[in-house]
């Protein structure tokens, strides 16, 4: 059973990560730490770190900003590991990151959900196979009506994975309406759907010869993440020093 | 039992539609047109229409665009109605087209395929139930990889058909990549997706608060178009003279 | 601008449907009816109707069955029209709906989502075209693993609907692996899918030769049938007695 | 560039295949086996494989049962590799490619398709990570209104590799309409979806709490499984003795 801190308890992700773990008999929350403590929760919180006299084995981080610095000391001198949830650190927190990650286990990963991650690890291996027996391959991502940017940075980071395996010799397309012409073997469609609220899908699509495979992720709510934090801390407790993602998560299984 | 005249009946959608019409009771072919006779038929086959003393209720025609304008004077005068599915006439043609239809029953259409015709008149419905109610409309298709035109006809064509009931009031869309901003509520994005050898995927999405309402139409071949011709060769036998279309079809169902 | 008084404000729907009011400029909700008078709200809220003295053209009502005998009264008195979304009413109380909206108007549906009721309008259309042309039709769905009863109440009730289009000739198959044998033509398959939290989807697929069509419902939330509640209260402000359901706020679209 | 016979040239498959060669710069058709020798091809045709006096590096068989003997023993004979396609073999055929795959290489297969067996190979891993974090596994597949038997063979290949990743623990469970209880933790859900012409899709659903990841194969007509065989075939060239199947082909890759 892995004993955890849950850094930012009372969050809305807090939250949801503490009724994963009361479900999963293999985690244990057994101290929260929140300036907000308004909420009742089935183990002791904290005000800080520097307050919480609980000893765990990983610590599970979805705060702000603001609050990683103290975190970091008190991982780096406990010893305990952290997975680290929180984003929009800044350079110099990025860099305290690598810094003690020489000294203690910390998770970090562009996108914490298991289904991305997996499916990533998966599309190497399918590209493979698909790219050199002449499979054209497609993105298309849909999110909801308020989503500033497009394609979505997972659309991108799905791309990225593929293109790496070829290489880096594939080029983006995002637009084809432009031009009269065939499509061009080199290249991955980007297609980005908006509307309504929709929380995020991705499909990913290598198409030959009447045949079509086709891989998709449909996230339903951002909770997603939460499970995936948790999956993350059973794995890193116990690990060495060293700076951890999501790909090793799932290579461990 | 309609009697059908096949024009083109040794082509490939000559002989789809004829080994349509074998297993339909309610038409049947009583002789075939074609240059080439090498193909065996259980209709007599004659060089020109001229040539064919054989009457009938409906000509059916896949042919080309040289041979459409005996076709049409053999039309006119025997009061024979006809099925023009071949493309790309001349403007002198499209102008005969209009002028034989006052004198005997037409039926052109963009699209032959009854399941597009038929979801062209579905969406219009449910555009004025989903629009008013807030939703996003998207339309994503998906063509084989020598497509030269992006997004396709058809795409277009179920835009159009959905705008119409919008009072032509929405913009449409093809890239979201060069651009950081909220989605527009008066647009329809139009994604394309090339890739292997997919005969045409039509997808179009109204996405509201919570829920996602798709309507998908794929084809497997392009005998879509020849069930499509039957069907509309039943239809237009008897029918007064005039301009018709697949809607018309679809309507009488 | 319609008037509406929530009746059972601070419930999970209650305030669904407060927000969704928010942001529509045709609809107000003047005042709320809850025991429980916790949450800030921008209307005033009474413990019950009895002690409510603002005035409302159309009540909405997501409360329980408890609370249905008093809203019933208050709406024949007062002449309101009211969209009745409280579900396990008693025989008793179903009979009472009857009566009293021979007086005023009521609303009551199988479904509220707007969704899946437009749908069901737009099947039977697609049914009369596709079935006629012999187009096979299956429906499948899925749902959640806590979820008791398979097919869902919503997948017969979208069969219900295409096969009273088809004179009731067809049967519903559940399963096909224990027997050997062709598809029967007038037969509509079911198929249940369960697993993880999937709210409710539901897909209903014509297919023919060479293509195939097929309507899909998302649902990423229950406040689908918020959504439509607040349509149904638009729809029914100002109209005379009767026993409305949500295909009437489809048809006046 | 690797030299193939064909062995059943002038059949549908060995005509796909031929064409599939002419247009891949890896691998060329040098001699083709038909006692049916009526079509133009640019390889020379021979009625058997004893006529037959040009070397190749492999044969690639998509014949009938009867020629596999000879077809084994001009193999063994000559020490030429041999994708086995031909279906419907006697168990002493079986019994012999046993035997003959000690001294050749041989490679058979149950599904030639590249899709299939990449999903096949994936899916092993994405069972390991999805079943361990508490995904439900549901396998959809839908075929056209003329097939017997349901689930479709593959459906049934695609869910033992799951369950051998699964200690085979896991049942399959084909119809939930019969009772009323919650989903079971251990089962794998499949469902036979008949209609119209459709060739072949398969769908294997892994959803968790809040996502859901797909995994699709479409097949648009028969010929993925010639595309298989060529890539089958320019794997097995050169290779020592033994018996291959398509995943060998796709780890190498």
């Amino acid at each position: 059973m892995v004993k955890a801190i849950m850094h930012g308890c009372n969050g809305h992700m807090g939250q949801v990560i503490t009724a994963i773990c009361k479900e999963d008999e293999n985690i244990e929350i057994v101290a929260g730490i929140d300036l907000n403590d308004s909420l009742p929760n089935d183990y002791p919180v904290y005000k800080s770190l520097a307050e919480c006299d609980v000893k765990a084995d990983v610590v599970i981080d979805f705060c702000n900003a603001k609050a990683v610095d103290a975190l970091l000391d008190y991982c780096e001198t406990t010893g305990t590991p952290v997975v680290l949830c929180t984003t929009g650190l800044s350079d110099e927190q990025f860099a305290r990151v690598e810094e003690v990650s020489k000294n203690v286990a910390v998770l970090k990963s562009a996108n914490m959900s298991l289904g991305i991650n997996t499916l990533m690890d998966l599309l190497k291996k399918a590209t493979d196979v698909f790219a050199e027996a002449g499979f054209d391959i497609e993105i298309v991502e849909k999110h909801h009506n308020q989503k500033l940017d497009a394609p979505s940075g997972t659309a991108l980071a799905l791309a990225d994975a593929i293109n790496e395996e070829l290489d880096n010799s594939y080029v983006y397309k995002f637009d084809r309406s432009q031009e009269r012409k065939k499509r061009e073997k080199k290249e991955i469609g980007i297609s980005a759907v908006r509307g309504g609220s929709i929380v995020g899908e991705h499909e990913v699509i290598f198409a030959g010869m009447d045949e079509v495979i086709t891989f998709k992720h449909t996230a339903y709510s951002k909770s997603v993440f939460a499970k995936g934090a948790v999956e993350a801390a059973k794995f890193l407790a116990g690990k060495l020093a060293g700076h951890y993602d999501m790909k090793d998560v799932i290579a461990a299984k």
